[in-house]
């Protein structure tokens, strides 16, 4: 634990980024944090050739969970091609809370290799992408296993080839700025699937005209939806500081 | 031209598909198109090893193009790591009308060979996406010459880190369902670019908290508003049908 007046020695890639790609040099500002949440203010001691030195100029602060919500659960587990890390990685940038891959009858299995490499994916996306809290990847899930979750949770969406176009749901569905993204596999959840998720509650949603593959649906579903959230949230503030 | 009645021989990678893939069989109905918007009934006549036969049941059509029509400009000529690629086949999927590689002051050229390359990525995810009308992918334009079709578009969309957040622009906006999304370079626009850009008449908008990649924000802004207009359209259509 780092407290104001504590000094901590940056090597390795974070060096090389903070002096090479950002140019940051002895006395700039700059906000260390850790992905959990802390965040610490501080300016840059001293730079040698293997570090620098970072002084805290206050006690850490930790930055609240953002109320914006989105938990995805998608089928990607047969992905090739890169196309799984990339959306591991998308989801990451775009500020998902969680991602579960989804098992389900067209796409039953996720290989545990994988899920290390996919971990080590959402970790190099939060740094990159200045995230406060980072994602969490969660262990497969099967479709058994989402129906409660589903049956719980106060919105559901699932991407759905002729569902509602999303954003006259989200119209309907009010202000509620989290929920769970549901996108099935290729080759699409079954019949039974599908209902089941929407006897459960889930709110099936379209995306448009064309055949989209797994990790376009969830990144076009997840884009919208925190978007959506962002405009809804600075609303809501307008409207406290105005009340 | 086929016309009613006429057959066409279909061999390679679509008979591939059609048989393998979507386990298509003798006397199953199809419909085949172009890309450049013409489309044709039919059914599959015969399978033999090397192909299929497929008999048109009537003369073609046309479809018309579609009411949206999202024109993005993104500077991504400097991308690495097939992110370009990815970029252009996000764009074809998601139903962009047309993609134009902006060079900027901080990301000022694309090579030729990549071009070809990205063409041949937009034909495979056009068709791999079933698109009516493909995207146009233009050569590259400076940003001298995007001035003048921002200034007489109706909407443009610059994302920028600080922007109104993209909704509740697109609720001000109104029901315009075509416009522009320009999204600037890693390390992005200059200063002078944003300031010109906004005084051609360019809303700037904000993608929510992260620091997204040129990709990432090019697809969650041409995502959220293909997902807009779809829902507008709905709405329009609604109003018609009642009124």
């Amino acid at each position: 634990m780092i407290i104001q007046g504590g000094i901590v020695r940056v090597q390795g890639d974070e060096f090389w980024h903070m002096t090479k790609v950002l140019r940051l040099r002895t006395n700039d500002r700059v906000e260390l944090f850790n992905g959990k949440g802390g965040l610490i203010q501080g300016l840059i001691q001293s730079v040698d050739r293997s570090g620098l030195d970072f002084v805290a100029l206050e006690d850490p602060k930790s930055a609240l969970p953002q109320s914006t919500q989105w938990h995805v659960f998608a089928a990607f587990g047969t992905l090739k091609g890169g196309r799984a890390d990339w959306l591991v990685e998308k989801c990451t940038e775009l500020g998902a809370s969680s991602l579960t891959p989804l098992l389900t009858e067209r796409s039953p299995t996720v290989s545990e290799n994988r899920l290390d490499r996919l971990q080590r994916v959402n970790m190099a996306a939060a740094k990159q992408c200045q995230r406060l809290h980072e994602m969490i990847l969660n262990p497969p899930k099967n479709i058994n296993g989402l129906l409660p979750l589903v049956a719980e949770s106060k919105l559901a969406f699932l991407a759905v080839a002729e569902g509602t176009p999303l954003v006259s749901a989200l119209t309907s569905s009010g202000t509620e700025s989290s929920g769970f993204i549901v996108v099935g596999p290729e080759g699409d959840f079954t019949e039974k699937e599908v209902n089941e998720l929407m006897q459960a509650g889930a709110i099936s949603v379209g995306l448009g005209p064309h055949r989209l593959r797994v990790e376009t649906a969830t990144v076009a579903l997840l884009a919208t939806l925190m978007l959506w959230s962002d405009s809804q949230k600075t609303c809501d503030t307008l409207s406290h500081s105005q009340g």
